[in-house]
């Protein structure tokens, strides 16, 4: 076992310079920030939220360790009051947020921390790394879970993942949204999540042929799926049912084969054909190889038999939309709202609530975005709730399986339309408050007018 | 602290089952798999290898804690003796690889394991994870070193990597390849990277005026770097050099000033423009805001007098290529070369080594993957080499400087062509040595004909 490195310095540097700065002039009253993502990525019209466990758990932990502090030192850059406060950091602070498994849209706050200046701004760049990965993961699943239409679908991607982190996170957001297990190993140990594989092809590789592979492994693993398109898959086909037909006398059964390249739609036909034929209907295909939504419908649309799929690069990496831009804004501090005029970047000012509005069937109808603090409209279901007060959880850490089935029961209640693999117009209703609406223009007004040229002027001489 | 889960379990599930059924079998014969790249990925010319110290370190360490097999033992898929002899597992192979910074092209050999067959295998995923990530980092970064012609970058990818581990191995990647700093402070204590980061908007929004928050930064930081876009870039500037201004009687002064959001090429002509006529030609500009190689290209096409890149997001998450499709195939047993023939996945029997050809002032002018058996050419350079004997490292680690300086050596010699933003045809030439050819072609015919139906049922016969 070795040390994990402790997290208080994973931190982009300026948090730290910021930090001290508002240290050295006092400034270290009650600030709220909000993370929010601007626009959907490429095609999504919904997201997934998850990373809210990997928050709570950092922030709970947050100390800077002598080592840290030495670090900090070493750089030259930071005053010894500032270092020696620091030893004595935790975060005190509340948490609003929308819990692992809601579905979330442009725009809305999935997370608010309100707490002393320096704590709230200090935690960003975890708290976005946290949230970004683990939300895009979560939501590229549930496409891909659309996409497979009640068919199982297993996460595959460890091997090409950015990182180990990465790897164990990709199958904790994949299983929230939907798949049916992972083959990471240590993920399922981690997190309870059933694991799942059988064999690669080096496997059959090892063997003088394909068959005397196939044969030692069902027996050593009775019900397996046999890989069989390491030489050629039709024949690959038959050899599995010859085993399948040799085993059966000894009461071992072959429960799929798999296909990992080629065209697996025509593939897939063929080699039900051939299985049919050899006696073997209840032999299951299982497809992989280079998969994501957009190959999976395109497989299903082609009527392949295919019943169940592994994905693993696209699903880890979000291959097509790689990256979610998640940002953690400054909202609110002591003197009052606060934005950023910043060209396509702009902030929208105060504490925010989500409401969520339903029609018939429970399906969402549209969001309506509202100050904290005013009356919520009461029809609408409000989706930030308190996760920590004063620095510590108001609930305890919750159950992957619950977080799963909130997930699915919110898949199913999201609109038919935003189903689309491509991005629909126009997208799910997000509307302001009233209150929001107006807050919003006149603390514009108000920035804009405080930083013409003549009111910089004016502050110089003050 | 946290204690780091143990990397043994990261591995995906095939791996052991594989080497179950090679321990029931008895066959643990010695085997040699290689870790290659298929292709090349969009836009790219050449690969910069990293990940290996990551390998190196799992291998020496890596065994299964008491809690890892007791994990394995409730999946109820492994039998006893298997998971007894699990307990005493651990690495005792050989390793070649090219050494971190050095320079690859598709279908090359990047890293050869020779051990036990059960061992070969159990390492693959975790491998393949290391090598893929790290090596698609490096090779961004060497783009965008390339687009920033000799200016500096550093690294802001941490808030958009996928989760931790990468936002650490992203830093080291891009250090590797040329970035000159990464904003991660944990990456530079960690690794000894130069950090750097000054503010961020929430700072500007936190004072009553652009020019109060400049003024308090400035003094805390002398020198610093002053982020001029919250409200209006222009004014911004003006604010800035108002503040230099003020300062310099303070022996205080403005090292630059970084614009973040809307037209970063006019803004930077612009900007230029205000601060050289305010008196402040010194004044560099750094620019930021999902920036890439193709972007930091646009700009300085432009004629921008732009003086320094942050780049973040698609650095971190190679946005434009977010996975590297790297494999790990078997390609040598007790018995002989081993091939896999699966359409388009094709693999090369035997173990290689790789020989790299310079011209005229070691520009390189041509690889040849040749036998690792066979007499080399000798004007060559072989870029394997061996890093591990008998499971313990053949060399101490490389301080990252030394792998930093080789790679930006190497990064002198690749033809200047394939310093295109873009792929260039033909690719840099890669040559098969003439045994290699012969072999791959009897290799080739040998399992097609062990593989037909005839040889199948020849097979099931005996």
């Amino acid at each position: 076992m070795t040390q994990a490195p402790n997290r208080a310095l994973f931190t982009d540097l300026y948090e730290l310079t910021m930090a001290a700065s508002y240290f050295a002039a006092g400034m270290n009253d009650t600030a709220t920030f909000e993370l929010f993502i601007r626009e959907l990525p490429r095609n999504r019209n919904f997201l997934v939220v998850a990373g809210l466990e990997d928050v709570l758990d950092y922030l709970e932990s947050l100390r800077f360790e002598p080592d840290d502090l030495a670090y900090l030192q070493s750089l030259g850059t930071f005053r010894n009051d500032f270092l020696e406060w620091l030893e004595t950091f935790h975060f005190t602070g509340d948490v609003w947020a929308m819990l692992e498994g809601e579905i979330a849209f442009a725009e809305e706050p999935l997370l608010r921390v309100t707490a002393p200046r320096i704590q709230a701004q200090l935690v960003e760049t975890f708290l976005l790394n946290a949230v970004n990965y683990q939300t895009l993961v979560a939501t590229k699943a549930a496409r891909v879970a659309i996409a497979c239409r009640g068919r199982r679908f297993v996460d595959f991607s460890p091997r090409r993942d950015h990182g180990f982190d990465a790897a164990l996170k990709a199958a904790r957001a994949a299983y929230i949204a939907g798949a049916a297990a992972t083959s990471n190993v240590l993920a399922g140990k981690l997190y309870g999540i059933p694991v799942a594989g059988t064999m690669a092809h080096s496997y059959v590789m090892s063997f003088d042929s394909e068959v005397a592979a196939f044969r030692r492994f069902a027996r050593d693993f009775p019900g397996t799926t046999l890989l069989i398109d390491t030489y050629d898959t039709i024949e690959g086909a038959r050899h599995a049912a010859a085993v399948a037909r040799e085993l059966a006398a000894e009461g071992i059964t072959v429960g799929a084969v798999r296909l990992d390249s080629g065209n697996l739609a025509q593939l897939a036909k063929d080699v039900r054909r051939v299985l049919d034929e050899e006696g073997f209907p209840e032999i299951r295909i299982f497809a992989s190889g280079d998969l994501d939504e957009y190959r999976i419908a395109e497989i299903l649309d082609a009527g392949a038999p295919v019943d169940a799929f592994g994905v693993g690069t696209q699903l880890g990496t979000s291959g097509d939309a790689p990256w979610l831009g998640g940002v953690y804004k400054l909202v609110e501090d002591s003197r009052g709202p606060r934005v950023k005029l910043a060209e396509r970047k702009a902030t929208a000012p105060g504490a925010k609530q989500v409401y969520r509005f339903a029609g018939a069937g429970g399906v969402f109808e549209f969001d309506m975005v509202a100050l904290a603090g005013e009356q919520g409209p009461l029809e609408g279901r409000p989706l930030l709730r308190q996760v920590m007060e004063g620095g510590r959880r108001t609930l305890p850490p919750e159950p992957l399986s619950r977080i799963r089935e909130r997930c699915l029961a919110n898949l199913e209640r999201i609109p038919e339309r935003l189903k689309s693999l491509e991005t629909v117009s126009p997208p799910y209703p997000v509307r302001h408050s009233a209150e929001l609406e107006r807050l919003l223009a006149e603390t514009r007004a108000r920035v804009a007018a405080a930083n013409r040229p003549a009111a910089a002027h004016r502050s110089e001489a003050t």
